[in-house]
């Protein structure tokens, strides 16, 4: 079964980024650090999904090169699938161009690959493993 | 209950953009033409949110000037909502900016309002109201 996982946003000011889903209502998260992605994080919680709100800490960070040229605003889509390795598998088979081709570990554990945005109409797309 | 109704993707061609999901095995709908919004549509369902491809089928849709000024990419998330009306009246109180004060009736009778990106760290945040 796939579904979303998260979306992440690309922002310059956590503490103005969150403002509108604490109005809201919203169980916004504490802030947390991610250093090896030189960013700061809130989550908010969107039923089976949640929301990244993605701060940088430093210059380097990809979050930071993105807002430079961008400005603020979405910048992932992270979906949940249900065998990483075969869906990687047939998407090299189909030619699916993605970031990197090994599938890679990030923080808590969690195996993921990104989707080049060329493959998908400008959306950089992640994919990670379905828990259980 | 919050949750994520969708995420709208501005694209240059659905042809080109439904691929990567089709080969992730997904179910694409066919295409559908939104007159009042100038767009052909995708919808590419995930669990208890789905994806719209949105390509605009004029110039001057809100979704060709989007493309013409960021390029392809995410354009839009949308949040279902327990009680709109209650949280329009929320957010204005809590000075929170709106596209438009009121809220509007869309495709099929939905009700929505979308939140200004500049009050949403860059995000357009459209809240729908939940079904039942």
């Amino acid at each position: 079964m796939f579904s979303i996982d998260h979306i992440g946003v690309a922002v310059t000011s956590l503490a103005a980024a969150k403002g509108v889903y604490e109005k809201l209502g919203l169980n916004v998260s504490a802030e947390e650090v991610v250093k090896a992605e030189q960013v700061r994080v809130v989550m908010v919680p969107l039923g089976e999904s949640r929301l990244e709100l993605l701060e940088p800490t430093s210059d380097n960070s990809v979050i930071a090169k993105f807002i430079a040229k961008r400005g603020e605003g979405l910048h992932h889509v992270s979906l949940r699938v249900p065998n990483l390795e075969t869906v990687v598998a047939r998407l090299k088979k189909d030619g699916v161009r993605l970031v990197s081709d090994e599938i890679k570990v990030g923080a808590g554990g969690h195996r993921y690959v990104f989707v080049h945005p060329s493959g998908a109409g400008g959306v950089l797309l992640e994919l990670v493993e379905a828990a259980g």
